[in-house]
């Protein structure tokens, strides 16, 4: 890598700041010794008032919204403008690393204390949302914050229990939140012009290409689905090889020609299988059945289609051909999420002037910028994580890396000043 | 299937005994609906004494011995002269066929009912054994009727507990049997000239040649393995396809590799993969490490360790160019046992004549035999089962098999008449 422009002073002290900052929201947790903060948790209460305190002190005025997303507002020239909306979400999964989510807002929070400092108003004002859930882990809905900006909370998201039983709604009475009031949390959608988010990779491709920094393409849509091959048991001593209808065996030329398939595919194309379970599951029995998941993803969903298509179509081949049969179901599905063409220009432009070259690269994570795309044009940064580790304790990403970070999410905000 | 000799009416009508019998058996159960008799059980005391009276009416002289095996001795003209050993197993596996064991006990006594009706004695007495324990369901441990016989009980084998915590000694005890005599059940080494056992195939091979009768070349030596792919977990939407060290891939690789090399080898060779699991086991997370067991048998030990060789080979090739690690510990092994030539031309001439040819084949299963083998000359007649199904209450033979199977057994015991 090259650096085109060095660091400034400013984005070497932000990062000293951010990674101070997400040590200290890392602190907030559930678990001690571990992180765990999830949505309307007195923890969750507690970051929202910190981070709400740190946007103050970068020069904006805050609020918490009726979903509890911590929000802040940087005036601009014309308060009548469809504001640049920065964001990410500040819940975690459990036992989580600290950088997935707090990272964007932190980041984010630094831009507006720059423009601050330097006393720079754009022609709209930026607005920041460190949104209140974005990973589902308490109540198993996921999207929450963005969703409440969005206006689509599905009827139901009240009523959903968490593992103690308490609903969304009793956790916000709790709080003191009102929770018939979530529609006040939507925006119009004049209200934004663009929404910036900065995340972690949660994937190795930037480390493998030596790059601190990379802009999104699209982000992953999604499939899942339950798969079976049902052949016959047998007694693994008696039946010869060639009368078995063994639905391991078949299972596992399946699995093969998944990854042949989907690597000779390209586009960007990944499939998982991985659960699987044989049955009866004896060392000396031939497995009569077996399930298994298949886990799809790609950046755009045509190919998504045709790669599902051709790997079912295979696996009924395989069935039949060795007399068994296959089946399989979908049970979740998300659409590839494009991310604004002239928005990844533009964070182009400031990677690429910084690292010499700019990265562009699918999400293969889900982010709050799916459900924000959905009313206005999203771009996505990412940040080089070590080993592409995420959801662990051992998430990782180097001070340098945000300095990089930092600047070129500051010089992209910047290119909306003209 | 051309039959040459038709069946005698004797055979016939000695048929319909044996399933009547079989029947008999199988209402000796400890789980009411199902067939579970298990070494040491009120039931397995039950179904010895109904044994011993059938032995009896065909004219033998009975004992248990001191293992709890049910015996019957048909003299012969000369008493010293080392008899001939036939026999099979009375116990059962838990929700079990009613013809696995029990079927070569019957079918031997109405053998010696056929001589004593006849009048016949042979040179040597004919002995039977109903075996107390084959399956090994109650302690874990197998072959404890036919061990009795050899004098090969480990000393260990009186403190193996059942589930209950019982030990075989204390079992013992409660029937009236005295566990310090258990050596007194051994036989000399001139005590038996020969062993046959007749038994379902549980496996297809009959069925799909069509023959009622085969004769056993050789019991399968078997090895089994617990295996472990290791690569590295990882998401399953941010790892792109050439970056994984998927265990699971690897290991479905290797199951392929497995199913077409032990076909490809020949010898009646065999290869299992019956057990599988992934972990972390998640449906969008790449497994980062997979166990999965082996089993291969073989009827010649030289072939069996050479697949297993290459297959051990094949898995750490696969795994060396996928960048992961692969270890393999063997957990079980015994060796093949082969039939005795001479035995298996005596039953292949007596199959040959009933059904018009005679087909060898190995028995996959493991047998009484086995342990006999290591004292005495053994031959095995194998009875078609419907399917191959067996350890399974839908065990099935036909009466018309049985009949043939009675009159190559008498065959074969008339060949030493001589």
């Amino acid at each position: 890598m090259a650096a085109v422009i060095p660091l400034s002073l400013q984005a070497e002290q932000a990062a000293l700041r951010i990674m101070a900052r997400c040590d200290s929201l890392a602190e907030l947790s559930e678990t001690p010794g571990q992180l765990t903060r999830v949505y309307l948790s007195a923890q969750h209460m507690q970051a929202n008032r910190r981070v709400g305190e740190w946007m103050t002190e970068a020069g904006m005025t805050t609020w918490q919204d009726s979903v509890g997303n911590i929000c802040g507002r940087y005036e601009g020239l014309d308060p009548q403008a469809p504001a640049l909306l920065l964001g990410s979400h500040l819940d975690s999964v459990r036992n989580a690393g600290r950088y997935d989510g707090p990272l964007g807002v932190l980041t984010a929070i630094e831009v507006v204390a720059y423009l601050s400092a330097q006393g720079i108003r754009l022609p709209m004002a930026v607005e920041i949302v460190g949104f209140a859930d974005e990973e589902g882990t308490r109540f198993g809905i996921t999207l929450l914050g963005s969703r409440g900006l969005t206006g689509s909370w599905p009827q139901h998201w009240l009523q959903c229990r968490d593992a103690q039983g308490v609903t969304v709604a009793e956790a916000m009475l709790g709080l003191g939140m009102n929770p018939i009031d979530i529609l006040s949390a939507q925006r119009g959608i004049n209200d934004y012009c663009a929404y910036l988010e900065l995340h972690i990779e949660q994937g190795p491709c930037l480390q493998a290409a030596d790059l601190p920094l990379g802009v999104v393409s699209a982000i992953n849509g999604a499939r899942r689905l339950n798969c079976r091959f049902t052949g016959h048991a047998g007694h693994a001593g008696t039946v010869p090889m060639g009368q078995r209808q063994d639905a391991l065996a078949a299972a596992a030329e399946w699995m093969l020609a998944i990854e042949t398939t989907t690597s000779a595919r390209g586009h960007n194309l990944v499939a998982t299988v991985g659960q699987i379970e044989s049955f009866p599951g004896a060392v000396n029995v031939i497995p009569g059945e077996v399930k298994l998941t298949l886990d799809v993803r790609g950046p755009e969903d045509e190919n998504l289609c045709a790669l599902l298509a051709s790997l079912l179509q295979q696996a009924n081949a395989i069935a039949v051909r060795r007399g068994l049969t296959f089946d399989a179901e979908q049970f979740y599905g998300i659409k590839a999420t494009a991310c604004d063409p002239a928005l990844q220009q533009r964070l182009a432009n400031s990677v690429a002037a910084l690292q010499g070259e700019s990265m562009s690269l699918p999400s293969g994570a889900g982010h709050d910028a799916i459900a924000i795309a959905e009313r206005w044009p999203v771009g996505m940064l990412f940040v080089r994580c070590k080993d592409g580790i995420s959801h662990h304790p051992d998430e990782s990403v180097t001070t340098r890396d945000v300095a990089y970070a930092t600047q070129a999410y500051i010089n992209t905000v910047l290119s909306f000043n003209q």
